[in-house]
């Protein structure tokens, strides 16, 4: 209400009281002024009735719900059902314009500003994840895997020529389809086994530019988050050849944005060699709906152009959910999920160590990653063929989600490149495991509750086939002659890959 | 209330008012039956409280939302808000899998079938408003701009040499630009005036495909909707010279599925020649937020195959809208809707002519255009040359939107491509003018503030210049000689160009 | 927002498009300013933003709302659940004050605006419905029934030597109960029969007083509202009688205010003679859920000295939903709906005519009741006894709600009395008969289907009784000589009375 | 969905993902038997999709929501504002019907099915929180004091002679207006002074049944919940009182719910002696918003005498709510909620003490006060006799909410009565005070900022008034030769007591 509004409810109720919610108003008033004037996540949270009020401020600056309008357009924000006006607090124009995501519709300023001051707290957000050099990023109502295609794209008009990215093995399709979507061939690095760890080849990353010539390679595109025993790319040697070879380098931060490790492999990338930009998904960073990512960079100039390439106006309801999300947080309250995913991540390490030794597996070590966790599944692959596609039925039936089991030799083509050893990242990972990941709102209900049905499951694996304890080592290396070729791979109430 | 549950309330409550309920209850089922059944759109709209039912039914599917679930995977629906939960009806995970935006989601079986219903229902839709031999479409939750660059790069995989793409113009920055970011370069085809109205110019098309030769081009890109005095290209005959020389044929039917006249082009097209993909708008046609499209074709394959190019999971948002939409307006209300625009279109026509001969301009000769009219301001701009840029803004102060005024003379570069006559689809249309359109969702109220408003605008105008009328006719085409270089565009409370 | 933050927006987007969005803000605001300046119903309706915008002011203007409030009291306006704070809209501290359920609460300034608000609106809502000289009024939520029973403890304190209240027959258990516990002794006065309208009896009326002595007499308590035969009672008159006796005239309009007739009874009871307080339904008159009356009089003081009479603060519920509702409509809306439901009662009258007629029954006519109608059953129930309580169970499970058939004969003990004819309003009404009602809301369909169904019922009774036609008219008055003692009303849907 | 409708989810998506969704739905729906089968509060809380999910299935069995109803009676549920709809669930007819507030309505089972699981569940809550011989209770949408009210009226049938009711002290308004608003004389009885606590005369209770008569009381009106440094009434001794000379007692246990000393007052209270009723608020101990009483007793057939005196159907707002919440918490977050406000309690007494002791002034000793505290401020209005008024005011600036402060000396009439020392429930106490009270839902924060707020506000006092330290005890009795008459109640952000 304005001042004048305020004065005739003097009139109405006594003026003390009145000005005593006038003054309350101030105080909603004054955390949307902060954010108008940082443009950053607020330190503290907002409540819910001050995130709807400042919603209903900005929907009603969209022409849609000017009181007085008349369109004779043909996109005039018009919704015929309720149900979806109401989903959307009235907010129908979307973000950007025909030029430009980025750009401000002259029929929406609330729109423009909701899409402005999302970006600039998410900006904000990725910086305090550790990114501190960070110079622009937008949200993008893409998963990460189209937003990495539109990078791509974007370079393609810089580099021409170029026909090759250089890509490192990760075992994600989407990973994989977002260049050729684009109209590139990848050019596939296997990892190398390092203890139990797959790392970046680095030499052969080189040999490949080399090889190839680098005029001709349109980007290294290197992955941070993924499934163990594979860990995050070297990112920051990369980068470093990539400087040196003045080739581009697209960095997939799928869900790294809630690791400080993932974030500082990125920053240092950036630092010591180059980085043009990286993407990673809203949903899995920031626990909004599947449906937006982040394209961030660290030369604002590039970051526009992609931003420029988005032909057509697009969703904001991405752009929507985290902003609502970031503002009930607040930072304190995303930070406190971090810290709090990185206990569980400990926790879950003890507890897979704990079980897996109960059944005469192990858990790899994989120290380099820092969310996922693999446990061998060796010996009961050795015991009883079976056991391994048979425990991911298991464990979906049984509400675990998210457990992937990992078999050995399964074979998969993509984009019409076949993958030896699809979903192990590698041709010949030495034994099968399972996967459990330590991510952003995971509770230790989630890990007791795991743990607990695994363990059933694997008791009752053991009972069907006899099967005793065989751990997963060195010996077991032979072990892979005797698996069957085409095993599907079985995951709990997931086949897929981690990168929506 | 499954049975068991009703027979604990008849406990509680009398048996015969409970037997009642649970008799209204198989109403509401009986809708959802006869949905899932044909998978069309209900005749008859449903209404709020079933459609929720209906959707809290789908979510409590998904694993998100299982009372018993633990989840240990990087991905598990996790929300931090309860506002954004809400705001989704709690459908988290999104559509499609990695591999294919199309697909089922073992995590999220509400989910799919959102993602499955919707596809079917909007298929049905489509062939309702004309396109009768359609075989299949799919949502998705891009702008159509973003869409048809989708299409493009399928098309790269079938046809790898190809560079070209032939398009007849249309001044829709992200028209343009859809092309260029798939990496393909365009070949404007200028248009042909023929009366008032702008058309394809077919011999231009067909001596450019000679030209560059069949194999060298990707695929003809067509327009249905587009803003008067520019009309529909003549799809038909589009497609028949495809088939001819065996190029693909992607139509932008940006909001063409309000029309009739689009959408049987369209069909024709596909009867007589080769369509392999339209592409729609779902904001513009289905009166929901921006953020979504509709592509749709006669293969299924082909379809399939564009549905596999989108990299990751996307954005359930878009395919929720329609589907409440769809469901709420049933097929009745949405063939009302189509009926109404119809008819204002002819009501905006008769003002918009009575207007301007009162003040001495006349309504373009557009009859090919159904959705889109045009004004003429050659008078205006005539007496004084900034009557027409002022025009746009007076016209946004009034809070008419949507309605663009177009000056002569605006040169443009786009994605590289220097545009002459920008806007106006021609690089020498005879004379400025102002466009309005019949969008569903139009109201008799728009209609009449619009002329009313517009009425004053021009008086205002007149008074301010000393303007006498004076038409804008064969003599009006030495005008442009008098106006600058350089004059923007303006629009009232956009100046955009229609496909989001 | 405040012009602070507009101008921080204004750095962020196009200052000319914020100043637009503040243009449109200021647009509510007027809404707003206009309310709180007339304290009356707004002539067109708001829309749902609007309201949800206004609502949010006045809920952080409530100390439970605001930022930096710290609680140490007994009741704080805590609220456990998000559901529920939401569906209220955060207003948690209700209306009125221990002393006074009309009174200002110091924690919450916007609770009492929405009180004093809705008392304001309603007020204006009465006068428009035909009470023009009304002065003043409140929601009370309570039932009608209760309310009444609040206005009678009231006059207690004015008449403490009365204990009895003059009742002309009404069978409403409600009715009847608000005088019976308020701890009054009712005197029932029985209707007259006038053709086929059962009417007050005045004379009674006025020997009673002279029986019981006026001073012994807490009030005359009429009503207007009610179902066919029966018709309003004879206000003006009893009015009259009261000033002439000196004693208070409390009338249940429960569902009147929808009728401009029951309206037009109370105003010339007020200025002939003496009405202290008229009562009425909000559920019945303005289309909200069962929960609320308003409480209504000519001498203000008078009204407020009820309003004193409630020990407590009270729910805000009622209040909130016919403040929504209002809002809505608008003056306009509300008169649009008063329009339609005398439009239905016609129809429904020309509808149940031909409808008795061809069952060889007919419409009793009742043109002093502008709500309810009646068709005789006589015909029905002469041939086959069980008829017509069997007609009361087919309507119900066929979906006919508020469709009474009333049997002769019924006897029933309310509060102690015992009614011969219960349902009836009359010891011996001369025939068996149907109500059916046109209330406010009510449809075309709602008339059509009724007429329908009730049409196979009537048939398929027939077919198993082998009824003939048989008009009730003066040769049926015998006809109660059939018929057994102790028959149940039987009602479609509800078995109760009209008054909640 | 039914398992028809599920067999057809089947064709669209997978058979073994529908299956586990449809698994999935039979967890909710084992919660929904549960509580039908059991009328408790379940021990777990339930989710919010849980809790919709439910209250959608109530909904559609009331007729107003069948697709099939149509409706000519005077009340059909229709709702013209969809907000307003929403916001109830659609469950619009309210519960109870004319004859009994309690009984079940043809036209809504779900409705009624809402009343009656609620009433269940409500009354296991109270046996939980320690009445447990509890018999039967209902939740009636009134205020404490009207509930009372309501008592009253059903006691008066069965006592027709009885015109007094016998009440010790307390100052609070619409408790001693409950009385007189029923029309009958309370007999205030004084409280006496033991320590600094006010407790029940019981000599003087009987000494006035002896005076006036067993057969001339209504009953004994005693009082649990109150402010510091009255104390709960002597609740037991008083139920014995009752038993011994045959009088209905009716406890006022407004906030006691939250306090297991109280409940233990009153469970005592009816194994040694006499209580028909007890009253309760529903927003004081349940944390809904104001508006909803419970009233309770060991006679269930007296408790449904009481239902049976509401004349009309009533509001569902207030049981839905607490429907809700209860579900929302289940039974162990209620008990977590008693166990964190007992904790406050001690917390708000230690920091209260301190500063108490750190301004010279004393926390009054009274422990048998469970909820509500008080301090002294003899020495602040020793030296400086406008501090307590003026602390009054100061605290409601700072949004200090429920800190009452009570001055000296003040005089108020109610309700006819003339109260000396209004608001400290006695005519002499020594010392004026100031109030807090540890409710449910009570936060560390509160007491923290309350606590600093407040010594604030007493330093600024001392520096204004140059008050030196000066304990409230023995030797200030003679203080209130000093006050001035009429001094007002000054609180913070509320001037009333504690019962709405």
């Amino acid at each position: 209400m304005n001042s004048e509004n305020l004065g005739l409810c003097e009139k109405r109720v006594s003026p003390s009281y009145v000005r005593q919610g006038a003054q309350a108003r101030r105080g909603h008033e004054q955390l949307v002024r902060h954010l108008l004037e940082q443009g950053k996540c607020p330190e503290e949270g907002w409540n819910e009735s001050t995130i709807e009020l400042f919603l209903s401020e900005l929907a009603i600056m969209d022409s849609n719900n000017f009181l007085g309008n008349c369109g004779v357009g043909e996109r005039e924000g018009r919704v015929a059902s309720s149900l979806v006006a109401r989903r959307h607090y009235r907010l129908i124009h979307g973000i950007g314009r025909s030029g430009d995501i980025a750009a401000i519709q002259p029929k929406a300023a609330g729109s423009s500003l909701l899409n402005k001051l999302t970006n600039s707290v998410v900006l904000d957000m990725l910086k305090m994840a550790g990114v501190r050099s960070l110079a622009g990023c937008f949200v993008v109502p893409m998963a990460t895997g189209m937003s990495l295609t539109l990078c791509f794209l974007t370079l393609r008009h810089r580099r021409p020529k170029a026909r090759y990215i250089i890509w490192p093995r990760i075992d994600q399709k989407s990973c994989f389809k977002s260049m050729v979507t684009a109209g590139f061939d990848p050019v596939v690095v296997e990892n190398v086994l390092e203890g139990d760890e797959l790392r970046t080849d680095l030499e052969a990353v080189e040999r490949k530019i080399e090889e190839l010539g680098a005029e001709n390679v349109l980007c290294v595109h290197s992955t941070t988050s993924c499934f163990a025993p594979r860990v995050p790319d070297r990112v920051e040697e990369l980068a470093t050849i990539c400087a040196k070879h003045d080739i581009p380098h697209i960095v997939n931060n799928a869900y790294g944005v809630q690791s400080s490790k993932c974030m500082h492999l990125i920053q240092q990338g950036a630092r010591v060699g180059r980085i043009d930009a990286f993407v990673q998904s809203l949903d899995k960073n920031f626990m909004v709906p599947v449906g937006g990512a982040i394209i961030a960079g660290f030369n604002e100039s590039f970051i526009q152009e992609i931003s420029r390439m988005y032909p057509g106006r697009a969703s904001a309801s991405p752009s929507l959910d985290v902003l609502i999300t970031l503002l009930t947080l607040g930072a304190s309250g995303y930070r406190k999920l971090l810290k709090e995913r990185k206990e569980m991540y400990t926790y879950l390490a003890e507890e897979l160590k704990k079980l897996a030794e109960a059944h005469g597996e192990r858990l790899l070590h994989t120290p380099h990653n820092p969310i996922s966790l693999a446990m061998s599944l060796g010996s009961f692959q050795a015991r009883y063929p079976e056991a391994v596609t048979q425990l991911g039925s298991m464990l979906f039936t049984r509400q675990v989600s998210g457990a992937r089991v990992v078999p050995l030799g399964n074979e998969q083509v993509v984009g019409g490149h076949t993958f030896k050893g699809f979903m192990s990242h590698s041709e010949m990972y030495p034994c099968p495991y399972l996967n459990a990941a330590s991510a952003i709102g995971i509770t230790r209900a989630d890990v007791t509750l795991c743990i607990r049905r695994l363990d059933k499951c694997l008791r009752s694996l053991k009972k069907e086939a006899g099967v005793a304890g065989h751990k997963c080592d060195g010996a077991d290396r032979g072990m892979e002659n005797h698996r069957g070729a085409g095993q599907d791979v079985q995951e709990a109430g997931s086949a897929d890959e981690g990168m929506a």
